[in-house]
């Protein structure tokens, strides 16, 4: 796809802006659900200890500024600690970004909806991964996002399966372009820190605005559901997979890299700790138990 | 004490950095002989579980582009996680740095010379704490340095003797400045995005440059000793407290915010990891164990 430049892309309009907030709340409801199914599937697998299966908790939030969100986050057995959040604000960009951000350079006026969702497991034979779409909207608008998944050890057939639903998404919709998606995740996750990949990559993109809205959407609508199709059978290869405690260490120093990215890197964190976000919702992302030995 | 400008700040002499350089790996001796004998302390404490005292192990490191260090890291039964770094670096400032650096606006040639040392204690019931000093040279000379203490929950006598004596170290000696370098501590260990201080604060300075680089230096070397005195006591009077499991898990929680400080703000870390500085080295000073729960 060849990407219009910043001047070319039209303002969304409020319609788009109701659709699109809509959409990210719904595919929080599937999300959850399936990931709650997942958690009753493993009722009955002793290796994740007693109790019952997970169940997701919501928790509203306003953004003092504009708008708000909702935290749903689940601490389960086999989701360790799961958070998918759901945002729409509005407000205006302080001076010192509004150069940094396309159409807002006039008054700075900006909206944004979107999901995020970042799931650590108890299990470190299953992958860690995230999620996020999102709608942007200044004096332009536009849509961004992308799913990566972060193995402890690396499986060659979950990354394969992974990559395989990624870009059939990405060839059935025209603004869908999965080499270069593919390129611009693995050079987005990375730990310049530590000259190392943060998983095995996914998809990612953002000023994502073709011209044609409805495709642009129906692609960002394809990646969310196409997240479950490229998850969730990785989750049940490795569901009933007993494990050692050598690999629980592994992946806790693992997760050690996770929050450095997070902190360190991801312009998500520290947009959304700039901007007055929802420090809960911002850090949801970080995992439950982490080791630096 | 008044600051003198950046202009008026002489370069530093071979002998200077020699000096400095010599006292970091001096202070670096006493500081891990002092921890390696309170592990000795508490050998025979069977709260702190199995094994015999802990040891510090040296690893040397070469920088690319010029200088090194030395690790100092000990996993002890007290000392769940203490490292003590010395280094010795030069090289040439990348331009986007160089506007931000005093002295480093010419060629951009620097030389830094410090200790880092950052503590985490096994038991939630005694502080953690840091002490950094540096010499550094561009064109011109300067020290800089501190020490803050972050106990899990604060005890008033604890933060009390710890500010007593960083007070007594800045009253015997010109160039410290109490009141001044308190509340520039508190300002830096600040996590803006929770809106709470890192812990109970301590002293810290930069740009320290007198004119009278025998008297800064002086102060310097006090800070470090003084160091010792501050904290050793503190240790001593919680040594052989036992402690709850709720009481380590909300020190695992308090670790995680002295990660999210040390990754969103820390200028040591972000200069380290932005100048080339060893990994390892740099973060020796996330905790062992964490939580984000």
């Amino acid at each position: 796809m060849t990407q219009r430049s910043t001047a070319d892309r039209p303002p969304a309009t409020d319609l788009q802006k109701t659709l699109a907030a809509g959409w990210f709340a719904a595919l929080r409801d599937r999300i959850t659900a399936a990931f709650q199914g997942v958690e009753d599937a493993a009722a009955d697998l002793a290796i994740y200890g007693e109790g019952a299966p997970g169940r997701f908790q919501r928790t509203r939030w306003d953004r003092p500024g504009g708008g708000g969100g909702e935290m749903a986050v689940m601490r389960g057995r086999v989701f360790e600690k799961v958070g998918v959040n759901v945002s729409t604000v509005h407000g205006v960009f302080d001076a010192p970004f509004r150069d940094r951000i396309p159409g807002a350079t006039g008054d700075g006026r900006f909206w944004a909806s979107g999901i995020s969702l970042v799931a650590h497991l108890a299990s470190p034979r299953v992958p860690a991964v995230h999620m996020n779409t999102r709608m942007i909207a200044t004096s332009v608008g536009w849509f961004g996002g992308g799913t990566d998944l972060t193995p402890m050890v690396p499986v060659a057939a979950d990354t394969a399966h992974f990559h395989e639903v990624l870009k059939a998404v990405c060839d059935a919709h025209a603004p869908g372009d999965y080499p270069r998606f593919k390129a611009w995740c693995d050079e987005y996750f990375f730990l310049k820190h530590r000259d190392e990949p943060r998983g095995v990559g996914g998809i990612f993109f953002d000023d994502l605005a073709t011209g044609d809205w409805a495709a642009d959407f129906a692609f960002v609508q394809a990646v969310g559901a196409g997240f479950l199709d490229a998850y969730l059978p990785i989750v049940d290869r490795h569901l009933a997979e007993p494990w050692t405690a050598e690999e629980r260490h592994h992946q806790l120093v693992r997760r050690g890299r996770y929050v450095e990215f997070n902190l360190l890197y991801d312009r998500g964190t520290t947009f959304g700790l700039n901007t007055g976000g929802n420090v809960e919702a911002i850090l949801m992302s970080l995992p439950p138990a982490v080791a630096w030995p």
